[in-house]
C-alpha cells in the first residue's frame, strides 16, 4: 500500500522514492509512504483560509458533536487499526489498546466535555477589574481560538494517540489540524485518518496529512499557528532552532523523551500490598509497548534496605515475560519500532552499565517466540542496580528508549529528592506508600520538576490508572528536559489553541461580551 | 559614579573598561558600568542554593509583606530616581511618573493581592476529577514555585517599571531574581536596588544585579530557572537561540516590540468627544516618553472619510508639543536613549517613507529648547499617512522606536481587521467608537492577534487608562511578534512562575493536599 498524503481537501501521492514501513518482528515491508512534491506553504495556506472560518463558525457544542461522529467512525472500523498497529508496529493487544482505544478515548472525553461549552464561540475568564478611578473603566480576559493552523508533529510510539489526543482539543477549538506523523509508523494514522475523511464530518481542510517527512514544513508556520511537537529532545532543538521558528514566535510546545521516575517509600514492607503493586507497576512499565512510552518509568528509586527484594521480585516478573511476535498467543512483548531504535536502545544501555550492573537480562537467556534478533528489532527487558546513583551521571540524563530501567538506592529522602531532580526535568513521577505526611512531603519535592506526580497507597493500589498512562483530564507535558510544554488537562487543553487577551472598557460593554462567551 | 553589581549579596566592581552612560540631551557622562569578570554561574547557583530555600519557606503573605517594606524604601527615596531618570534617560516628569511610580504601584499592586494569599505555600486549581473505576482514584492539579532563578532581561525604556514589574511577581511567587537592565539606562535601576539591598529586606541572594553586559549569562541557565526578556525581537531570537537555552528547555517568555495599532470607529464624529479623545490618544502615544513604550500606537487606522480630519487634528496636537531638555519648565517631550536609538529611529523613518507621506513633522519646524541634534538624541515628532495601507508592506512589519506614527486609510471594516492582522501579532490595540455592536465585532477580530485590547466609547473617555499603560490587572504580552509571552495579570502572573503538576492520588489524600493550598 502506497500511503498517500491528505492536503487541501485532496489525496496526493509523494514524488520520486518512497520510504519503506516496516514490520519491526521480521523487517518486512508493509507499506510505502512519501510526501516530497507536496505543496506545504499551500497546504498550510488553504487551512488557513478555508478550514478556520469553517471551523470557527460553529460554535464549541457543534465541534463537539462533529468529535463524537468521529469517534464513532473510528470505533466501527477499530479492527482494522489494531491490525495494522500489529504489522506496522508489532504491538500486542494491550499495546494496541492503549494507542487505539486511549486515542479514540480521549478524542470522546473533548466530545463530552465539548458539548458543556454550549453555542459559545470564545471563553471568558472569571472576574472583572476596576482599573481606574473611574468606575465604567474595567477589564475581563478573554480567549478566542488562534487564527492559524496547529501543527502537529507527533512520535512514532502512538500513531493513534498522539494524533487524536492533539486533534480533539485543536478541532474543539476550531483550529484546523495537520498532521505530521513519524513516518516509520504512519500506517494507523492513516488508515484513521482517511476513514474520518471518507465519512465527510470536518469541514473541509480541518485535517491534514503528511506520511513522509515534513521537508520545509517549519519554513511556513507563521504567527497565529500552534507548533505541538512530540518526540525527541534532539528533534525538538533542531525544530526550535528554525530561523522561521524564532523570527515569527510562533507558539511552540514541546513534550520530549525523559528520564522519568518512581520511587518506594520507606514505610513499605516486603510482601505488602503496596510492595506487590510497586513492583508489578515497575515491571509493566518496563515491558508495555516494549518499554517505548515518553511517560516510562526509566529510575526506580528504592530505599537500600529493600533494593534486594525489589530486585528480586522485579527480575521474578520479567523473567516470566514472553518475548515475541505479537501475533503469537502468549507474547507479552514485542520488538522496538526499528532497526534504528533497537540500535539507538542498545548503545544507551551500554552507557548506563558504565554507571550500574545489570540485574536481568542484557541478553542472558533471551528466548523469542517465532522472531530472531537479526530481522527483528527485539530488545531483551533489562533491570540494572546502581548502589551510589548520587556518584553517577549517565544514569539520570541517558534515557534508553526500548524495556530498560535502573535501580537505584537512596539513603534518606533528601537523597531521594536530589535524584529525583538529576533528571532535568520530566513527564511522569509516581511514589508508593502508605504514609500521608511522606506523601505530602514527596508531592512538594516532585511536583517542581515534574508535570504530574501520582501516589499510591492501600486504598488505590488496585484500581489507579498507572505510572504511564496519560489521562485527558490531566495535564500533561513537563519542565526542562521534557520540554516545558502541556497538553490536555480537561478543559485547559483549550487554552493552549486560544489566544488569550485583556478586554479593557466600559463595564455595560464588557458585560456584553461575557455575556456571549463561555466561562471556564 | 561606577555601578557595581551585586552578585552572592556582595556588591562587586566589573574589570576592565567601563561602559558610559550618557545623558541623551548633550551625551555628557552621567555614569560608568561594567561587568567584566563577575561569574555569573556561582552567582546564580548562589541565589539558587540559597535565596530560593530561603524565600520558599516564607509563605505568600510574609513575601508580600517584604513586597510592602521594599514600597515604603522606594517612596521615600523616589525623588532620587526621579532626577536619575532625567540624567540618565532625559525622562519628563510624565515620562518617569510612568516609569518609576508605574514600577512602584506594580509591587504595592502584587503586595496587595499577595496577602490574601494567606499562610500557604504552593496553590492549588478548582476542582477535583474522578480518573477509574476506582472512585478515591482522583487527580488534582496543584502549583509548586520553580526552584530555580528567574533571569530577567530588561529593555532600555523602563529602568525602574521593567525591573519592578517581573521581580514583584517572582519574589511574590518565592523566586529570586536576578536583573539584567540594559546598561545603557541602567542608573534608576541601580539606586533603586541599592536602597532596597541596603533596607535588609529580602533573604540573601533574593535580589541580583548585572549592570553591565550580560556576557554568558544564557549559558547557565537551566531547568527549573525562567527566563523573562523584554526587548527587540532581533535580541529575543539570538538569546532564543543559544543552545543552552535549547537545551535545556528552561522557561523562556518573550515580550517583545511590536507594531501595535488603534482603530477610530465610522460611527464616529468627526469634533465629537469621542474624536477628540481619539486624537489626544494618539498624539501622547506619539510624544509619552518619546514614543519609546513597547505598546505605544504605531498605526492608526481611521474611516477613508475621516483621514483629513484626523491628519489635521493630530499634526495640531503635535504642533503644540515642546520638545528640547526636559530639566526645562515647559518641556514635553526630550530625546530617544541614545545616538544609536536616534539613528534607528530615522533609519525606521526613511522605510515608512517609502510607503507613507509625511504629514507633520520629519524635522520641519523641528525646534529645541535648549538642545541641539548634534549633541542630543531628539527625533521630531512625526506623522505619516498611507491611502493605500493594504497595498504596503513595510508600514506593518517596521517598528520605529520614537515618536513615529502612521495613519492608515480604511474603506471597510474587513480591510480594518486584514490591516490589523498584517502586524503579525501585537501587544496592545485600541478601538474608538460609540456602537455596542462594533466594538464586539472588534474585539473578537482584534483579540486573536493582540495580548490586549482597550474599547473607548462615551462611558470611559475620560477615564481610561491610556492605550499603552499596562495595567498590572492586566496580561501584557501578545502573540507572533509581539513574543508571544505573558506577564502579570493580576495572580495569573504567578503562573509564570510555578510549575503546574498534576497529582493524581487517594481522595482523602488530595483533600490534604488542597487543604494546605491556596485555591486560585
Amino acid at each position: 500500500m502506497n500511503l498517500q498524503n491528505y492536503v487541501e481537501g485532496k489525496w496526493v501521492t509523494g514524488k520520486g522514492q518512497p520510504i519503506e514501513l516496516h514490520n519491526p518482528v521480521n523487517n518486512e515491508v508493509v507499506a510505502y509512504a512519501g510526501s516530497k512534491g507536496v505543496d506545504i506553504a499551500s497546504a498550510l495556506n488553504f487551512a488557513r483560509k478555508n478550514a478556520s472560518p469553517a471551523l470557527q463558525k460553529l460554535t464549541y457544542e457543534e465541534r463537539a458533536k462533529l468529535l463524537d461522529a468521529a469517534v464513532e467512525v473510528l470505533n466501527n472500523n477499530s479492527k482494522k487499526y489494531v491490525q495494522a498497529a500489529l504489522s506496522n508496529s508489532a504491538n500486542t493487544a494491550v499495546d494496541a489498546m492503549i494507542d487505539i482505544d486511549g486515542g479514540v478515548g480521549t478524542l470522546k472525553y473533548y466530545a463530552g466535555i465539548g458539548k458543556n461549552l454550549g453555542d459559545a464561540h470564545y471563553i471568558s475568564e472569571p472576574g472583572m477589574e476596576r482599573l481606574s478611578r473611574e468606575k465604567a473603566f474595567q477589564a475581563i480576559h478573554v480567549l478566542t481560538p488562534l487564527k492559524g493552523v496547529a501543527v502537529h508533529i507527533n512520535a512514532f510510539n502512538f500513531p493513534s494517540w498522539g494524533l487524536w489526543e492533539k486533534a480533539a482539543v485543536s478541532l474543539l477549538s476550531g483550529v484546523p489540524v495537520f498532521a505530521k506523523p513519524a513516518t516509520t509508523s504512519c500506517l494507523v494514522t492513516y488508515l484513521m485518518i482517511k476513514d474520518v475523511v471518507d465519512a465527510d464530518i470536518f469541514p473541509v481542510g480541518s485535517i491534514s496529512l503528511i506520511c513522509g517527512g515534513g521537508h520545509d514544513l517549519m519554513d511556513h508556520v507563521q504567527a497565529g499557528d500552534a507548533v505541538f511537537f512530540t518526540g525527541s529532545a534532539d528533534t525538538a532543538a533542531t525544530l526550535r532552532s528554525n530561523p522561521n521558528v524564532i523570527k515569527t514566535g510562533v507558539r511552540f510546545n514541546v513534550e520530549a523523551d525523559s528520564v522519568n521516575m518512581t520511587l518506594l517509600g520507606e514505610d513499605v514492607e516486603v510482601g505488602s500490598p503496596l510492595f506487590n503493586g510497586f513492583v508489578k507497576e515497575v515491571a509493566k512499565e518496563i515491558t508495555t509497548k516494549a518499554g517505548q512510552k515518553c511517560t516510562a518509568i526509566r529510575r526506580v528509586l528504592v530505599p537500600t534496605t529493600l533494593i534486594d527484594a525489589v530486585a528480586d521480585a522485579v527480575s521474578a516478573k520479567l523473567a516470566k515475560v514472553v518475548v515475541g511476535d505479537p501475533s503469537v498467543e502468549g507474547v507479552r512483548m514485542g520488538p522496538l519500532m526499528n532497526k534504528s531504535q533497537q540500535n539507538a536502545a542498545l548503545k544507551g544501555l551500554e552507557i548506563l552499565k558504565k554507571e550500574a550492573k545489570v540485574v536481568f537480562g542484557d541478553n542472558n537467556n533471551f528466548t523469542l517466540v517465532d522472531g530472531n534478533l537479526v530481522d527483528g528489532c527485539f530488545v531483551q527487558p533489562t533491570l540494572l542496580r546502581c548502589d551510589e546513583p548520587l556518584k553517577a551521571k549517565r544514569l539520570h540524563d541517558t534515557e534508553v528508549f526500548g524495556p530498560v530501567a535502573t535501580l537505584m538506592a537512596y539513603e534518606s529522602v533528601d537523597q531521594a529528592w536530589q535524584l529525583a531532580a538529576l533528571g532535568g526535568g520530566s513527564l511522569a513521577s509516581s511514589v508508593f506508600t502508605g504514609s500521608d505526611d511522606f506523601a505530602v512531603t514527596a508531592m512538594l519535592a516532585l511536583a517542581p520538576c515534574h508535570g504530574r506526580v501520582m501516589v499510591v497507597n492501600d486504598a488505590v493500589i488496585n484500581g489507579h490508572t498507572g505510572h504511564g498512562i496519560v489521562m485527558p483530564q490531566c495535564v500533561h507535558g513537563g519542565p526542562g528536559r521534557a520540554g516545558g510544554g502541556e497538553e490536555l488537562g480537561g478543559l485547559r487543553g483549550l487554552k493552549f489553541y486560544h489566544q488569550r487577551s485583556a478586554i479593557q472598557g466600559d463595564i455595560a460593554l464588557l458585560a456584553k461580551i461575557t455575556a456571549n462567551a463561555v466561562e471556564i
